[in-house]
Parts: C-alpha cells; sequence; structure tokens
C-alpha cells in the first residue's frame, strides 16, 4: 500500500472529486454509450484536469489521442472510469493498480448483484482495493460527478441537467437510476446540486464513507441519501454524529420500509437490510431526517436554504380561500405542526385592519375581497411577523400575484427583511405570465422560499422543524456515571464467560453489579431455608426454581405467586422442584428463589436485541397486553443519551398508563429513565458477550422501580 | 307555493342546471366584473336559452336588451343570477318569487358569513324561498354551471377551463374559490367536468341536495365534494345511500380534521361541523371516500374511468428502476394495498423470459437492460396480464417512452385488451416531444390510465379498491330480528318517559327487553334479602346501592366486591347504604342490587353518543385502561348493518385481545355483534328519548356476553 495512508473510510476519497486526470477505459466517440457519455461529457462541461481516452481499437477519441490500455499512458493518472464487460474488469484494475491510479469509477455489472460467481468476482475487487490502497466505486454504479470541477464521471443524461441555483446539495446513492432521478428533480426543482455519487455494489468504498467526506466539503451543506440497506452501521453513526455536530443536515430517503419493500431492496444490492423500525429509531436518534418521497428532500433544502429558525413549530396560515387554509391547517396539525390561535397585540392589530377577523382564528382567511387591496395580506402579514410569543414560522399564498396586487412582491421581500422569521410562500401554479414570473423571481432573490407542492412542503416544515430542534439539542452521551467501578465490571465480564446460560437469579445478580435494581429475593437450597426468607421478606412471597436450562418458567410450572404462609411455602417449594424434575429431568437446578411481591406499580418491558447492522437496540414497552397485542414498544441504538431514554417514553402510544391513572400515582420516570441508560451502559460494556437481555416485566412504582423477572442470553460461539 | 310541490330537497333543483331562461340583475358589459363574467361566458359558450341582462343604468348590455328590473322582462324565466349589494338582494328576490323565477343564484356576499345581523337577512331569504316555492343558490358562492347546456352560471375564471375528456366528474362544494380551483386542476389533469356547483351559505338549498340530484344524472358517473360541515346528516346519509347503491363513487373532501382546521372551518360558513372521528366513521360506513386532497381525487377519477375491478387489491409493480419499483411497493402496503410474491406459472413465465429474474419478487425491477429489449417488458405485462389467482392490478413504469422501444405503446394497448385487470401507467414526467406525445395519447385514448402523482396515485388505487369492496358489499340494514315485541317496545318507551335517570337496576330491566344479556342480579330491600338472593346467585357477589342520583358508584363508595360469606354481605349492605346517605342525602335509593361476580372475559365498551349531525353514534373499545390510555375506540352511525359492527370490532388496535391471549380462549365474537346490533335497534327506535347510553364494562365471555353495568341518560327536555 503506497504513502502508508489508511485505505478505508474516507482516505483518498478526494481523488474521486478532485482528480488531476481522469482516464476513460472503453471510451467511444458515441455519446449514447456509456464509454461515450463521460468523454463528452467532460469535455463539455471543460473539465481542466487532463483526459486520456483508453481503447485498443482507436488511434483518436474525440479529438483526444487514445491509448491501448492504462499502462501505455505516460502521465500520472488520477482517477479511471471503467466501462468495459464484466470480465475485463479485474484485468483493467489490475493495470491500474500498477499504474498507481488512486481512484476507479466501475460502471460494469455482473457482480455481486447476479448471483455467488459475481460476489465471488467483486471480493477479488475489494481485495485488489484493499492491497493496492486504490479506492474502488462501484461495481455496477452510474458513477460520480462533482459540479464545481467538472468531474462529470457518470453516464446518466440525469446529471447534466443545469442549474444557476447556489450549490447546497450532494447526493449519495445505492441505485443509481433512482438518485439520478432525484437529482434531476432537485435540479429542476432550483436546488443547487454540488455532488452526486452513485455506489453501486459498494465493493470498496460504500454510502457512509461519501457522507462522512462530503460532510467536510464547504460547498455541501445539506446531504441527501438513498439507501436500501447499510453495510456497516458503526459507520453510518459516526457520519450521523459528525453531520449532527456540524448541523449539515442528512436527509435519507431509506427503502424496504415495509415487507414487500424489504424484500426487494435486500434482492437488490445484496445489501442486508436491518429491521425497519430498527432504522427508524436509529434515524430518529441520530436527527437524520427520513423521507418519503424524493420532493420532501427538495423542499427541505429550498426551505434550509434560508437559514431561519423552524424549531418551535407553531405555524400562522394566510390565505384568500378558506378552503385552502384549512386544509392546509390540517394537515399541519396532522405532521406534528401547531396551528395555535392569534393572540395579544397581533390579534388586536388584525381585528383593526380585516374587516370580518375576529376570534383569533388561525388559518385567516383574507378571502377574495383581499384581491386590489395589498394593504389587507401585508398588513397581516406585518402584524404577524412582528409576533413575538405566539407565531414562529408563516405560510402564506402569494397574493403578489394577483393581476390588481403587483406592489406586493416588493412588500413580501420588506416583511421578510424585517424579521428574522421564516416566511413561505405556499403557491398553486408556477407563473403563467412574463410579469408574474418576475414578481416571483423578485420574491425568490430575497430568499423566501416558494414551494407548490402544500403537502410535501409542509411534510418537509414539519422535518426541518424536528431537525432543528434535535441539532440543537446534539447528543451527549454521558454513561460515565452508570458504569460500575472496573471490579464490577470485570465480575460481570466473569459471569457472562462460558455457555451455559443464566438463571433468573445469576442475571438479577449481574444486574446488581450495574446498579440495576430488582427484587428482593434470596436463593433456598431446603424447605426451611425456603420458609426463613419468606419470613423475613415478609408474607406474601413468590417461589420460583433457578435454573439456566428452564426459561419459561410458568410454561414449566416453577413460579407459585403470593403465597402468604409457612405451610403454602412448605407446599410451593416442593411443587416447584417437582415440577422441574418432570419438565427437564437433565437441568441443574440450582435452588428455589424466594422473592417478595410487588405490587402497585406499572408493568414494562425493557429488552435488548442483537441488529445485524447497528448492534445492540434497546426496547422500551409496557408489559403484559400493550406489547402482545399493540406491539407499543419504541427502540433505540445502544449507548444512549439521557434524551433517547425520554423520547424512548414518550414515544409510546400507552404512556399515559405511566402517567397515573384510575387514581394511581404516576410511576417514577426518574427510576425508570436511570434504569434505561443502565441497561444500555451493560449492553454497551458487554457487547461481545450479551446477545439477548430481557426484564419482562420491570415494576415502576411511585417511588423507584424493580426489575421481577429477567432472560439474558449470551453470545452464541 | 306553486304547482302543490315540495319545495325542498331535490325538488326544483332541474332549474338550476337545465333553466330555459337566465336573467342576470346586476348586468354589467365589464367581463372582469362579477355581474358581467357569466353574461359573457353564456353567450361565449353559446348558451342557447334566452338571456336577459337586468341594469336600471343601461339599455343594453352585451347587445341583449337589458330590463331596469326582472318585473319588466315580458318572458318567463327559470332562473335568475343575483349579483348586486346585499342590501339590495332581498327586494330583487321578491320580485323573482312575484314573477314566478324557478331557481335564483345569489353570489352577493354579507350574510351569514358575517355575523347575527347577517345571519338574520339570510334566514328571510330561506323563509321566502320556501313560501314561494322558488330554490335559492347561495347567498356567498360562485354559483353553478352545467357544461352540456352550456349553464355558466359563475364568475369563476377557473370554471371556464375547457376540457376534451369525456364527462364524467360533478363537483360539489361548500368553498368556491376551493371548489373551482379543484375543478380546473382535474379539467387540467384529464378529468371531464360534467357540473360544478358552490352551495355558498345554504339558505335554502344544501350539498346533500345537489348530491343527491346529481346521482340521477346519466351524465355524471362521479361525484366530487368539499365539504366542511353538513347541515343536515340525515340527508347526506340518504345521498350516500343512494350514491352507494347506484355504485356512482362519492368523494369528499372533508375538512377541519385537526384542532385548528375546526375551529376555522366553523366559523367559516357557520355550519356546525360533528366531531371529526364521528365524519370519518360515517363516510367509511357509508362508502363515501374521503380525500385528504384534491388530486386523489383527479387520480380515482381517472382509474374509475376504466371501469375495471381494483377491489382484491394485490398489486404487481414493473419498474425500470429497483429504488422506484421500493417507494411504490413501500407506499402501497402503506395504503393497505399488497405487493404479493410472484408465484406458480406466472412466477415460471417469468423466469424464462427475465435473465435476472428469481425467487418471486416483486416489485419486478427490469433494470435499464430493458431499453431497446421491448420484449422484456412485453412478455413481463403479459405474464402478469394472464396471472389468475395471484394479482389484480399491475403497474407499470411507462416503458415505451424509451427511445428505442416505440413498438411498446402499441404492445402495451394489446395486453391492455387481452384482460379485464387494471393495468396502470405510473409516469414521472409528461412526454417531452412529439412522437412521446403520440405514444402516450395512443395509451391513454385506449384508456389505460396514466398517472404523473405516484403517491397520489396510489392513494388512489387503495381508495378505489376498498370503495369497490364496500359498494360490492352494499348496506343491507336488516335490524329487525332484534326489535323487541310491540308490548315490551311499549314498555321501554314507558321506563324512557320523565326526567328522572335510570339506576344501573333500572337500566338493565330496560336492556333485557331489547335481548341484550346482563348479570344475573336482583334488588334487596333489607340485609336478610341480600343474604338470601346471594345465596341464590352462589358466592362471591357485588353489592351496589342503587339511585338514579348516584351514577358515579365508585367514587361514591356504593360497590363492594368480592364478597364471599353471609356476614360480608351483611356487612357490605350496611356500608354501601351508609356511603349513599352520605355521599347524596337527598338521593332516592332503591335498595342495594345484588349481583354475580363475572370472570373470565374481556371487558369491553359500548356507548352511544348523540352527534349535533349524525344522531346517534355506537361506540366500540376494549375497557379500562386501553380506553382510557390510547383512546382505542370505533365508532359508527346507528343503525348498523352488521358489516358495521364486524368493521368496528376489527378496526381497534387492540382487537387482539379479543381473540385470546396469553393462554386464554377467545371472546365470543357473535355475542358481542349481537349485542351491538341490538344496541343500535334500541337506539334507533328511541332517538327521541336516549341521549347517551353506557355499557361499561361488558364482559364478552368464550361463550355469551354480559353487561355488568350500565348507564342511560334520558333525553334532556
Amino acid at each position: 500500500m503506497r504513502n502508508g495512508a489508511s485505505n478505508t473510510g474516507t482516505a483518498g476519497i478526494e481523488y474521486f472529486f478532485n482528480p488531476r486526470s481522469i482516464a476513460i477505459v472503453g471510451a467511444s466517440d458515441d455519446k449514447k454509450k456509456v464509454g461515450g457519455r463521460p468523454l463528452a461529457a467532460l469535455i463539455e462541461r471543460g473539465y481542466a484536469g487532463k483526459i486520456f481516452p483508453i481503447n485498443p481499437r482507436y488511434e483518436e477519441v474525440a479529438g483526444k489521442r487514445c491509448y491501448p490500455s492504462i499502462l501505455d499512458v505516460p502521465d500520472d493518472i488520477d482517477m479511471v472510469i471503467v466501462s468495459v464487460p464484466a470480465a475485463a474488469v479485474l484485468e483493467v484494475l489490475e493495470q491500474c493498480a500498477t499504474k498507481g491510479v488512486r481512484a476507479a469509477v466501475i460502471f460494469s455489472s455482473g457482480f455481486g448483484e447476479v448471483g455467488a460467481e459475481g460476489e465471488a468476482e467483486q471480493e477479488k475487487i475489494r481485495k485488489l482495493a484493499r492491497e493496492s490502497g486504490m479506492r474502488v466505486l462501484g461495481p455496477n454504479c452510474f458513477g460520480i460527478m462533482h459540479v464545481s470541477n467538472a468531474v462529470m464521471a457518470t453516464f446518466a443524461h440525469e446529471l447534466e441537467t443545469k442549474s444557476d441555483s447556489p450549490r447546497t446539495l450532494s447526493l449519495v446513492a445505492q441505485s443509481g437510476a433512482f438518485g439520478a432521478r432525484m437529482f434531476e428533480d432537485a435540479t429542476k426543482a432550483g436546488v443547487g446540486c454540488t455532488s452526486f455519487t452513485s455506489v453501486g455494489n459498494e465493493a470498496d468504498t460504500e454510502f457512509s464513507d461519501f457522507v462522512d467526506y462530503l460532510l467536510d466539503d464547504p460547498d455541501t451543506t445539506i446531504i441527501g441519501g438513498y439507501l436500501e440497506g447499510a453495510k456497516d452501521g458503526a459507520k453510518l453513526k459516526r457520519a450521523a454524529e459528525k453531520a449532527l455536530r456540524l448541523q449539515k443536515p442528512l436527509l435519507i430517503m431509506k427503502v424496504g420500509r415495509t415487507r414487500a419493500g424489504s424484500r426487494a431492496a435486500s434482492s437488490h444490492t445484496g445489501s442486508l437490510a436491518g429491521a425497519d423500525e430498527i432504522y427508524d429509531a436509529f434515524f430518529r436518534q441520530m436527527g437524520i431526517v427520513r423521507i418519503e418521497h424524493p420532493d420532501e428532500m427538495t423542499a427541505f433544502a429550498i426551505l434550509h436554504r434560508d437559514g431561519r429558525d423552524y424549531s418551535g413549530g407553531r405555524v400562522a396560515i394566510v390565505s384568500g380561500s378558506g378552503g385552502h387554509g384549512v386544509m392546509l391547517a390540517d394537515k399541519c396539525e396532522t405532521v406534528g405542526l401547531s396551528v395555535p390561535e392569534i393572540r395579544g397585540h397581533t390579534r388586536a392589530k388584525l381585528e383593526r385592519s380585516l374587516p370580518a377577523f375576529g376570534s383569533g382564528k388561525n388559518p385567516i382567511d383574507l378571502t377574495a375581497a383581499a384581491n386590489g387591496k395589498p394593504e389587507m395580506p401585508s398588513g397581516c402579514l406585518r402584524a404577524l411577523a412582528e409576533d413575538e410569543d405566539n407565531i414562529d414560522v408563516i405560510l402564506t399564498m402569494p397574493f403578489f400575484q394577483w393581476e390588481r396586487s403587483k406592489e406586493l412582491a416588493q412588500e413580501f421581500v420588506d416583511i421578510y427583511r424585517s424579521t428574522n422569521k421564516p416566511l413561505v410562500v405556499m403557491a398553486h401554479d408556477r407563473p403563467d405570465s412574463d410579469e408574474a414570473a418576475a414578481r416571483f423571481a423578485l420574491v425568490q432573490s430575497a430568499g423566501i422560499p416558494i414551494l407548490y407542492d402544500q403537502f410535501q412542503a409542509t411534510e418537509a416544515i414539519a422535518k426541518l422543524s424536528w431537525y432543528q430542534r434535535k441539532a440543537r439539542q446534539g447528543r451527549v452521551v454521558d454513561t460515565g456515571p452508570k458504569a460500575p467501578d472496573p471490579a464490577s465490571c470485570a465480575e460481570v465480564r466473569e459471569m457472562l464467560r462460558g455457555g451455559e446460560p443464566l438463571s433468573e437469579f445469576g442475571c438479577k445478580q449481574l444486574l446488581k453489579k450495574y446498579g440495576i435494581p430488582v427484587t428482593r429475593e434470596a436463593l433456598a437450597t431446603s424447605a426451611d431455608m425456603a420458609v426463613e426468607l419468606s419470613r423475613n421478606l415478609g408474607y406474601p412471597v413468590a417461589l420460583k426454581a433457578q435454573s439456566g436450562q428452564i426459561l419459561h418458567k410458568t410454561e414449566a410450572g416453577v413460579i407459585k405467586l403470593n403465597l402468604a404462609s409457612d405451610q403454602e411455602v412448605r407446599r410451593a417449594y416442593k411443587e416447584v422442584l417437582a415440577n422441574a424434575r418432570s419438565y427437564a429431568p437433565q437441568a441443574h437446578v440450582e435452588g428455589v428463589l424466594v422473592q417478595e411481591m410487588v405490587r402497585d406499580g406499572v408493568e414494562v418491558i425493557v429488552g435488548v436485541t442483537k441488529d445485524p447492522v447497528f448492534g445492540p437496540a434497546i426496547m422500551f414497552g409496557l408489559g403484559g397486553i400493550f406489547v402482545e397485542a399493540l406491539r407499543d414498544v419504541s427502540f433505540r441504538i445502544a449507548p444512549l443519551t439521557r434524551a433517547d431514554a425520554e423520547e424512548m417514553i414518550d414515544e409510546i402510544r400507552g404512556r399515559r398508563v405511566l402517567e397515573g391513572m384510575r387514581g394511581k400515582p404516576p410511576a417514577d420516570r426518574d427510576a425508570l429513565i436511570d434504569i434505561l441508560l443502565r441497561v444500555s451502559q451493560l449492553v454497551t460494556d458487554h457487547r461481545d458477550q450479551i446477545d439477548e437481555l430481557d426484564l419482562n416485566p420491570l415494576v415502576v412504582l411511585p417511588k423507584g422501580a424493580k426489575v421481577v423477572d429477567a432472560l439474558i442470553t449470551k453470545r452464541a460461539r
């Protein structure tokens, strides 16, 4: 490997975006061919570096000297575009490596996406990349494009769409065709794109590497992605954390949300998609904006460009048609924005200037009467712009498009400049005359976002508002205080060693090391001892036979609850042992656990599952029937921040149960958060040893909480 | 009133659509004025009837003789358009009535929408209409338009948008501006509109009257509505039932869904909106398609035009880009369509003709490789069209737009004609050349729907699929078997008479008359009697002091549960009576109810609330914490069909609880349905006497069900 530099992650990726020279293997004069298109585009756009067509069949291509092979080029080559049949790819790459090429873009398909044989060829590419230090994009990709220096290393005609808008958006896509479409749509809608990368089969470089690299690009203030499945969850997480830190929004269209979608996605690029709930939780946790449709990304990019603060989420709507205003208000509240009543000074101002205004209503309907009375919309918008207490975002119809309201366009600009508040124009049609177009242009050039698809726009406002709150909050993973002393940590490591499963009692001993509160309990090895322990705990008690081989205790009949006397305990002791023997004759029974009965709390479940992409994911839900009948649970990836734990609790539909219902006192939320954080610490410290964990039930009391039953599955070797 | 005909409902409405003569009061030569616009439009479109401009200031308007007043017109007048200031409206209408005008359209605003004074003027209009028999549209409306005979009784320029498409859609709107926009958008998208009605303030005629009338119009095969609130729920229900019977879809955009929306809607036209949950339930019950955005209506109308069967809802997706296919599949499943694996013969066919096809995957991704290989898309579509068992609807990209696939357009037409299955083209861009446009036109003219907004299209497919199932099912309200004999019915009527509230025992006696099963129980008036009754019932029992004045029995402490012995019953008897006395010293206590304890069932709640628009609405939910923490309930308007009851049960999120969880047997669904239908019969028979009803809890057992507690609120006088 050259230079001793690492050849993974973002190392060397700059050569894809800023190559000093580009060779095209499989170059052609035919602009319609995959090997002809990038050559033409590089020349057409005025790429300033050297260009070397490679093709043994030609002396000259596009007026440039053509070489039979990479090795015949007399100059250094930074980047090579490979457009040859799959069978020829490896040889070309070997020549590239020999030549000291920094970056190779492989258009060719016929690798991982076609089955085991292709997979094996692809693995050779990966190995060659790792060994040579040359970075590879693809195979089976649409290439890469960097607008500012005319690096058009792609054959997708959609990427040739030009734009005058300031460049902000970089796109990274696991589907070349779909990504190129996103690029074209965004560009046409007025979003300036900085770069486009189609990652293809990700033999060497992958989605997250490009996101990570582009976050450092000053021309990239927002990143859009199309993702079917992340290859490496930890990498994506690091990139997302960096994005949040740099306050550059990362918007990802993650497909395969539903059953049918997932099936297709997993067979499409050969990437293994984790369960969609986990992705969803991960995105929310990391401040990644999940988009459902490319138009949402476009609207978001346009809104984000104004640099204003949408985070409050309280929206005023000014329309010229009641129906339109109400439709928008409905949509706003559906997506989590609020449309509050107009109050105080603002209300008084509106009541003075609008004849029919009353009762603080929002949406504000100026009616067709406002046509020809520009003072109505402008007075109204001014009052809202000056509202300091109640309104964060103003949505307005383009009143300036009305024939008799020309002067309103400048008025809009003045109002916009007088305030820091976002003002968004929700238009229905594009301007239909030059005159109207000029007014639209005046408004837009002042920085006021104008959006046409009002539902996508509303979604985008809600998502930007959420994103800004999330970015402000940041991510503070401060789990130090939840970690036990090194000695206890080592003890836990020891307890988790070996293949034999832990009994409930063993699990709880372990949990206690991490400060997780459990029921008062002790192990009895005789009926007398059980009685004595019961008296010490105080009646009633529960008895449970303990064995790492009997994990379904209810099914095995080895649990007896609500034992109220010495006799009952004696009888139960015999029974649970007998049942254990008949249920699992080979099981090693440690003894019988004597346990206090816990009452008056709310049963919840805290669990951990190992996601193949993201590692330990923590689950929270209300216990019993809520989980079983409603699947009312929330997930976050470990380690958790305190804010994550709060969100997990607030996200479940049945959260009101924790607030105390039917005269019950509220459950101790802080104790629950503390346990979530301790579980997070435990599975983070021992992620190599723990596969699954279940605290079920965990009873949250008015003060404190107690694990009543627990199960920990050690990592299978 | 003329002719002895009724002057409410749809009577006389034909004169709005087919007037033989039209007068315009406030007529003007200025085409931009509200009084000038319809005159110009009537002439321009070639309205064949007589036109009489009315304006005392002119001798002639638009080349036609102008009359000083309606009374000066020498001919009969069927319809009058009134475009004068609010203050002059009533005088004009009086002249109209004197003249024997059949229908008046009032553009003028300044009535119900501006407050109490306007409301009073509007009431005069209503009275005049009722007394004279002349039907009135408005005031404060955009008028009416009937395309086939050029009745352009409107000033909205949007309604002048022309169309070549076959006419199918009639629009009725409570917001003129928004409705006109819907008309324009639908027309531009290729839907032929038959008529448009802006109902304004609905002083006389209302939304439902026009829907009802238009259902009989052969040129109207689908009706679109914009609704803020129905004035008369019963009328809307009749219209909806008729629409379902005639299989003419009724699509309504009902705004005011959320809090903010509702507030604005209720102050917008002065119509009282019922709670949105009730509207939603009513729409689902009646087969009304609720749309969230006008574009959904347009897409629905285009799909519906093909006359094919979408009801199965199993979709195959054929795309040329994996990302696009997966996005569509995700959206399909989100809206309730399914995207099943390709199976059997079809799978074998695809495996033969598509190189990369395997594992039955759907969406089917033909990849860019299909460009120039028209046999790939056509073979694939043919195989899907022939699939008899697994696929109901085929969604496809417009492969015929690819440069090298011209001949595919005719291929699409041939495939479409070879099958009865819907084939929908999901296009991204409109054709960008004349050549491409010709191919699109060829496909479209064969009847194949082409849609551009793919999310709205998918929503529309799901809604059409739902609608067709609903229309096939129809509405069979067969409540006869649930009605008691006339004598019992009369007894119930007697029990519900008078102002004094019913005790639990009283309610249950009443419920029993309707065959609704209740707990075994009897009223004790002494402790001895309570003990005797308890022994007869079998221990354990519950005791509850009974009084129509003590409705919150738990709060009052007059309930004792799980009494297991004579002594406990004696003690409890005294206690509940003492508590009743101290809680409500004035209350008349009928006695103490001795009741069996019911175990091993699922607690549910069945309730009735009186909706101001739709009357008695029946609610169903799981009892206890499910209702309180999750508001997990469903509604339907009485009377219920059996299908309604089934849907109510299936709609709640926690429905799995009824199926038997954690080893419990399933609850008796038939018994529950039976009770829902009996409650429906009860509140339908006595809707004038019952305001509210609560069976809470109703315990559904493995076999049968029992009302454990009940409350009936008599109608307040």
